[in-house]
């Protein structure tokens, strides 16, 4: 997986990801932290002339820095269950930058764990890696065939799980304690309408605007932590 | 202004604004309520092939549909003050994608109006105008010469401001109603430290992870629904 940027490889080097390469902006000066953790870790670092920093770039804000590491490691969806546990799970986010922001807000929240489905969803890519600013090494992330099964499993392991809707329960109405995972829907269709059948109850945030329309990663840190105020 | 996008477009032709141009992709099937919008209001429409779009796309999400319309109206301070008024004011957001993103919170939520400063921070531009998913029209923004002195002449006014800061307090343990104002710091430096000297009072978000790095619109969309759950 090819990362960009300080944050991110920072990140990477401190977690002990695995390195295939490092590259650095030949001449720079802002980037001694990398080079010294490199140097400890014993990772070769090749330095290079911008434009081939900027030929390679995915996300053209390489920051003089692009590496290539072990790509991400999911999870199994059991190792997230815990007691007390708090599950973040996503109805096919789309957007690398949503998913990324999302993680980053999980981490903040010490959420235990995110769930994603497999099909028409956004990946961990390198996008997410660097819009999560380094928190995807710091986040359990497990990636399923099905939500639905996902949030049958977790209801058979006591969880009580919540699927967020614009007609849903305002969370100070709503007990959030205990083992609890909540939905986030899809950027524009929202919960698909059988996950929410088969969740135990709702959320919504209450909005007092006219369009009323938050974007899906501000929507999760709104819910997520509104819950966090009650655990 | 350029702006792009279908959802950008129809709100700029629901809320009146005053258009130079309006340029469709040519034999799009899916611009039917844009065009129906248009004729009502004698908005000439030019159709275009896919290329010319892409050329002078700068967002390069342009679904199809990018117009010019007259550019953004900042309003006066002062026309933001009301009784139990509630505004947000931003001290040097730089990222447009995180300005629109907070104007399209601040609609939800109901704010009363967002101010920006002038220099060192992102104006209105047409990035921000997307991300908002047109929530600009909805939102008093007033543009000041200096963050403080808006500050200051809101406290004469009677607001108490809060600027948001990590050692600050919780917005639970803190009185949230009547005229208030939230100071919402810079992706990365944060509030400035007189900036924050002259507020009244300081608000933070409980973390409870290792990095807690939250996304800035993210945490402005957590700080200002906290607020509003006692409003």
């Amino acid at each position: 997986m090819q990362i960009e940027g300080k944050n991110s490889v920072l990140e990477a080097l401190r977690v002990g990801k695995k390195f295939e390469s490092l590259l650095i902006l030949q001449g720079s000066k802002s980037c001694g932290e990398i080079e010294q953790l490199a140097a400890a870790k014993k990772i070769g670092i090749k330095y290079v002339p911008k434009q081939k920093l900027d030929d390679i770039s995915k996300t053209h804000k390489h920051q003089g820095v692009i590496a290539y590491i072990e790509g991400f490691k999911y999870v199994p969806l059991e190792s997230l269950f815990k007691d007390d546990g708090f599950v973040v799970l996503l109805d096919s986010i789309e957007d690398p930058h949503n998913l990324g922001s999302i993680i980053r807000t999980c981490e903040c929240a010490g959420v235990d764990g995110i769930v994603i489905p497999k099909h028409r969803a956004c990946e961990v890519n390198e996008t997410v890696f660097k819009t999560s600013a380094g928190a995807v090494n710091h986040v359990k992330i497990a990636q399923v065939g099905s939500l639905n099964d996902a949030i049958e499993k977790m209801k058979d392991n006591g969880y009580f799980v919540f699927a967020t809707a614009m007609d849903g329960e305002l969370a100070k109405n709503t007990n959030l304690k205990g083992k609890i995972g909540i939905v986030i829907g899809n950027e524009g269709s929202g919960v698909h309408k059988l996950t929410r059948q088969i969740c135990d109850g709702t959320l919504k945030i209450e909005m007092r605007g006219k369009l009323n329309s938050l974007n899906a990663s501000v929507a999760c840190g709104i819910i997520v932590f509104q819950a966090l105020e009650q655990r």
